[in-house]
Formats: C-alpha cells, sequence, structure tokens
C-alpha cells in the first residue's frame, strides 16, 4: 500500500465512545470519519468553511464503512483519507482505518455533493478551480456505497426530532440516522460479530420537531432501515450486515 | 487563584459535541468533566480500572455545573480538576473549566460513592489507604450540588433505554439523562442565555429495555426534572436554571 498524498489524522477511542462491550460505537467511528473528512477538506482548500465563503457547502449522498473489529476505550488508531475522483455532481472520498501496529481494521467510501445553501440544488463539481490537482490516483479501498431500496417494513418506531439530534442547520445529524437504526438491533449481535459493512443513503434532511418513523427489516444476517417524515418521505435508507 | 496541584487537562471542542449554535452541549461538556474525574483518579492510584481489581467503583452521586457560556466549536480548553475532602461515603471532586486565555468560564462539584461490585452497597471511602494524600485544601469553586426534590409533573414523556443510552454495565450513561433533560427545553432558551447552572442527583441505575418516564415542570427561570422507571421509582432529578 502506498499511504503517500493521503492525509494521516491521528484519534484515541474516547470513553464516551464506547458501548457496554467497551469497544467503539459504528456511530462513534462515523464522526470520526466525517471529522477527517472535514478537516482533510479544509487542509486542501475545499472546506465547508472556505465553501461557505461562497454560499456553498459540502453534502454527505452516500456512506459506506466496513469493519473487522471496533478498537477498544484508550485505543489510539488512524485515519488515511484521499479523494479519487470528481464527477459533475459527486465527488469520491475514500478512508482507511489504522491501529497502532498499522494494520488496517476497516474502511469507507464515501460521495459528496456541493449545494448552493440558497437553492439547496446541488452545483457542478467541475467548476471548482484547483480540485483535479488535490486528487490521489488510487482506488476506493472497498466496494463503493450501494443504493438501499424501499424498505417493506413490518416493524416501526417513531421518534421525534430533538435538539441533541441537530446540527448548525437544524437539520439531522447524518450520524444520527445510523445510531437510531443500530438501537433497534439485538444487543447480542452488536456484542459479539465477526466483523460489519453498512450502507448508508441520504435523501431529504429530516428538521427539528419533526416525528420520523424508523422502519426496520430483517433478513438473514442483513439488517435493512428506512426513516421516514410524516409525509411517508424517505430521508435516509440503510443497509447492516454483520459476518 | 493557585493552580498548583490540581491536574489539568486539555481538550478541544470537535464538531461532534456542538449544538446547532456551534456551541458545546451541556451532555459534552458534562462528559469531559467525567473523563477528567477518570483520567485524575487513575494518575492518583485511585481509577476505576485500579477499583475493579477490588472488586469496587465509583459510583457518581451529584453533579453542579456552572457556566458563564459554552466554548464554540475548536475552541480549545483546559479542565483544572482537585479532591478537597474524603467523608465516609462520599468524597468530593472539584473542577474549574478554562479557556485558551486562561480565562474561567465555568466550575463543578461532583460527589462521589465507591460501591462494592456484588452488593452494590457503598463502602467506607476512610479505608481507602493513601487516599488523605492526595486531598488538596482547597474549597469549592460553586455551591456543593443540591438535592433535587420530586417534581410534581404536568408534562411527562416516556423513552425505551437502547444501545446507545448504556455504559459497560448497560446501565444507562450519567449524561444520557441530562441529555434527555435538556431535549425537553425550548429551542430558544438553548441558543440565547447568559450561563447556566444545573444540579444532577444520580438515585438508582436505570437498564437496558426499560421504559423512563421524564417529567419535566417549569418554573420562572428553572426547570425540574424526575426520570422514573416503570415502578415509579426515581432514578435521576434535576434542575436547570438560565441567566
Amino acid at each position: 500500500m502506498f499511504y503517500n498524498m493521503a492525509g494521516i489524522y491521528r484519534y484515541r477511542v474516547e470513553p464516551q465512545d464506547v458501548d457496554f462491550t467497551q469497544r467503539i460505537t459504528l456511530a462513534a467511528l462515523g464522526h470520526y470519519i466525517l471529522r477527517t473528512a472535514g478537516e482533510d477538506a479544509d487542509r486542501s482548500g475545499f472546506g465547508v468553511r472556505e465553501l461557505n465563503g461562497h454560499n456553498c457547502s459540502w453534502v454527505l449522498s452516500r456512506m459506506a464503512v466496513e469493519l473487522e473489529r471496533q478498537p477498544e476505550r484508550y485505543e489510539p488508531f488512524d485515519i488515511q483519507t484521499w479523494v479519487c475522483e470528481y464527477g459533475r455532481l459527486m465527488t469520491t472520498r475514500n478512508f482507511l482505518l489504522l491501529d497502532d501496529r498499522g494494520e488496517c481494521f476497516g474502511a469507507a467510501v464515501t460521495h459528496w455533493a456541493m449545494i448552493d445553501l440558497d437553492s439547496r440544488q446541488p452545483m457542478d463539481l467541475r467548476q471548482l478551480e484547483g480540485a483535479a490537482a488535490s486528487l490521489v490516483d488510487r482506488e476506493p479501498p472497498i466496494d463503493r456505497p450501494r443504493k438501499v431500496a424501499a424498505v417493506e417494513a413490518d416493524d416501526v418506531v417513531y421518534r421525534r426530532v430533538v435538539y441533541s439530534d441537530i446540527d448548525f442547520n437544524r437539520h439531522v445529524n447524518s450520524m444520527k440516522y445510523l445510531e437510531w437504526m443500530v438501537d433497534r438491533l439485538p444487543l447480542e449481535i452488536l456484542g459479539q460479530h465477526d466483523g460489519v459493512r453498512f450502507d448508508i443513503n441520504y435523501l431529504h434532511e429530516g428538521k427539528y420537531g419533526q416525528s420520523l418513523a424508523i422502519a426496520c427489516r430483517a433478513e438473514a444476517q442483513e439488517w435493512r432501515f428506512d426513516v421516514k417524515d410524516e409525509a411517508g418521505v424517505s430521508l435516509c435508507r440503510a443497509s447492516i450486515r454483520f459476518r
């Protein structure tokens, strides 16, 4: 593997990141991945703070994460990240997760769109001057995020969007959807599995005060989820598979 | 003020810590305070990892926090901590919160009991050999945590304890109660206030799968909360006052 040209960011699993097994939760790890994306974009001059000056921003569209294991409390780890392609409407940012011995315990691929903050419409990424120079010629480490089909749910719970769910736009935080989904899984499977892959599709923004329906369907080793607003519009879908 | 002898721990407000105003939430700041308590206890030889070897552990009994302001995203801050007294059943640990210019923006006082992990009964802290040597002769920086009275609630919501709420004992995380309470406050008051004090009393442990009732009562500038289990037993009470 060639680590040059990818940004490297060091973290540590903090006490508030772990679950009852003392290992980092999927949502907490997802936060570190998104934080890495934010810091690396800042470093290359395409961060949200820079873009906001031009009245636009990045929006996470899809995310796939594969993990061999979830690091333990106080364990240090590195996240490497690089952008490998800019399409007209979507860019692909990749991640490798490495433990203290340099062993890879996971990887992630994300797709991002850039939106105009007034119209909330996607912008043409080919306008992004200098972006091509920051590309790294290295393929995604795992399959790109898959499209998750609508879920015919037999099992639905409802949840109102509250203060601790929202970001500075008063929209639901990306990782909150994952947290709500994982909270619906049996504790046993979260306590012992030999690896996991999840694919999340972000379709529309959930807003403060909305009552959301979280539908769940289990098939073999795959759990599928669909979060809908009061009008029945899907905001977020995901598939989680355990080994 | 004399900073010598108190342990000092440096943090930074991370993106996942902030609310829609881009400032750290009360629960996230509470996590840093508790993490500081844990690290400082470890450093002085009375940490949970050491105690677990003797089949006992610290349990948070009460906590009071006063804040002039909530630091912003990416803002570095220090937490100073010291233990000022050991009673028979309770010890008092204090905290000062300082910004990058050394200005104090908040303070906290916590009471802890030590329990036997089998019987879950409190232990006599005078048995704790060498503890007196780690005491710092410096009073708590704010009033000690107050006892919060039962709440005659006119407004109750229910919440099942899920995976992301629990710690390694499968008990509700201390800061989750605070999060649920703050989620019931009007967004406006959380967006603009000139300071806050909260007092939390931890009475019993909430457990995975329980359906908890979160009662709320507002009187003038004070909100009071009472979280009860299915049998009507109070698990956690708190008072939050804004200026």
